[in-house]
């Protein structure tokens, strides 16, 4: 249930969620309402199940341009996902809508992209149960469902930080982005060549979102708040400060930049200017979306001892949790930048 | 998971649905696979968990010129709840993706969309707990998820049916296909004036799915397989007869045709010529999609107590489950017509 939206769209999807917020919020019995990585039932006495669905629009979130119909097939489930991971579950089953314009039909778009999403349900131990295929007039289209399951009462929410938790990352930040930004501007055949520069596509085509690393990280026992990074790390870490009710002041510096992205940019080839508070390679990391890393909150207690690895994947400490509620700050050599709504806008 | 095509894209979805039949089939555990209205999934030792998902795509499920966005949020969760009650089963939660061209984002279309789609979420019973919002390049696109529930091993499959057995269909046919005929020919305008007219539009564009009377019909002990009727009458009986090795011969003259069916065709507003054994009023019923009532098969020993009106909707003995695997005849003064693919292909 992420949203898969440039900044410039945050108002009009607020206003939609609060729309179906006011029909299925969290105070409803059973329901965690659509404010966390996926909607949380009651299942039986043991367990709770966990549902999730993301929308993929060709030209909005790919173009057939640059992404095979197996980038698509694996993006589609693995968003879903990374939403499963983010609220510690394992995830379980899946549903698939898949609307194909006509001129589709006739190609072998529809069979490589289920082997791709097949292969990724079976790399992931779920099992595709059901779906439905529309002809569309024009466009790809692609629903993703997909259920979990965690132990009763046991979901990692948006809304568990607490004043002084440390806050963490898994993984490296700002690749999708920047592999984003390499295809639109250089289309796909120079980047492959390139081992770094492939490295930085792979990130945006065939993200491998921490499927296993969510359920353990909850088996620590120590993880207060999780989501996963699909719009960005400030954006949504924005999400856990209004669900809990705190501020976020992070370190520029032990931000975990992909080494992709600094080398793309030490050759030139990135041109996003940095923003306020950190350096062009901090930048990709704290406004890039669609990395898929999981970001969480530990008590200051656990924080010390707290894995800094975990399934083979790093994890970082980026900051910490503070009483300014709503508010995102980077301190960067001794000074502080509160990092506003306009600031992560005006990328 | 009803599929929104006109006949001819038939192999297409059957292309597909093999693809995700290989992945997910009857023969895995927990699951029905796609053959059938819903997934089921064991809940817990007293209840299967139902899933159902329907997508509803501008300008080849509906128009904008004539479907409201009140419209569209009515029938997007009406086409899954009907899936629920051709299982028998209790619909219990939604999930909704909307997928929004800008031009739609200033307007009201979401927040009329949504208080419809509301209204009948709370008229049933259930609860929106989720969703995704995305931006289209320009069509709408509908997402509709709803999970049900039905005691363990309860569920009304496709594959019941036994030979001998009576099959019986609910309300009335072709009143949808035939509103969608009036409604592309004539617009809107001139026909929410006159009540028989009005009515047709309005099986097209609110369908009031049988909702309750799926669990009710489970619930008589007597049915043996059952679905909803998207396709089409025939369409959607060759489910049955293929998931349980039968054919079905129906009678005529008891199609219970709508009666906004037969006036519109006595004055002539209606142009489709009728299909072999049958006249104009029963070719609308036997071929037209999206009426949403329910088809379903009863043993011949329960099947003259059967009753003729359950929650108000009235109930009518239409045919008779034959051993000819894979046939749909339709008898006629005494004579016999075979309908095969291409006979209903032509309409």
């Amino acid at each position: 249930m992420s949203t898969h939206f440039m900044r410039s769209e945050f108002d009009f999807i607020k206003s939609i969620k609060s729309l179906v917020d006011a029909q299925g919020g969290p105070e409803s019995a059973g329901s965690l309402g659509i404010g966390d990585d996926c909607a949380v039932l009651p299942k039986d006495p043991e367990t709770d199940q966990l549902l999730t669905v993301d929308m993929l629009v060709e030209d909005i979130d790919f173009r057939l341009r640059w992404a095979t119909p197996e980038d698509i097939g694996h993006k589609s489930l693995a968003v879903s996902l990374s939403d499963i991971a983010a609220m510690g579950g394992t995830p379980r089953y899946s549903l698939l809508s898949l609307g194909l314009p006509s001129r589709l039909w006739n190609t072998d778009f529809a069979e490589r992209f289920m082997a791709s999403y097949n292969s990724l349900a079976t790399a992931t131990g779920i099992q595709l149960i059901g779906g439905d295929i529309s002809k569309t007039p024009e466009h790809v289209v692609v629903d993703s469902i997909v259920t979990g399951e965690v132990p009763r009462g046991g979901s990692v929410l948006r809304s568990g930080a607490r004043v002084g938790d440390a806050v963490f990352v898994t993984g490296s930040l700002g690749g999708a982005r920047a592999g984003l930004e390499l295809i639109e501007r250089q289309g796909l055949g120079s980047l492959s060549a390139e081992a770094s520069l492939a490295d930085l596509v792979r990130r945006i085509l065939r993200p491998n979102a921490r499927f296993g690393c969510g359920g353990s990280l909850r088996k620590t026992g120590a993880v207060t708040s999780m989501l996963d990074i699909s719009d960005g790390l400030i954006g949504d870490l924005r999400h856990i400060c209004e669900a809990s009710g705190v501020g976020i002041m992070l370190e520029s510096e032990s931000i975990p930049v992909d080494d992709g992205v600094k080398e793309a940019l030490a050759r030139g080839l990135l041109q996003a200017p940095p923003i306020a508070g950190a350096d062009a390679g901090q930048s990709y990391a704290l406004l890039g979306g669609e990395d898929f890393e999981l970001a969480f909150t530990v008590p200051a207690s656990s924080a010390d001892e707290f894995p800094r690895e975990l399934d083979g994947v790093r994890i970082t400490r980026i900051g910490v949790v503070t009483p300014e509620r709503g508010t995102i700050s980077i301190t960067a050599d001794g000074g502080k930048t509160v990092l506003d709504a306009s600031g992560f806008v005006h990328f």
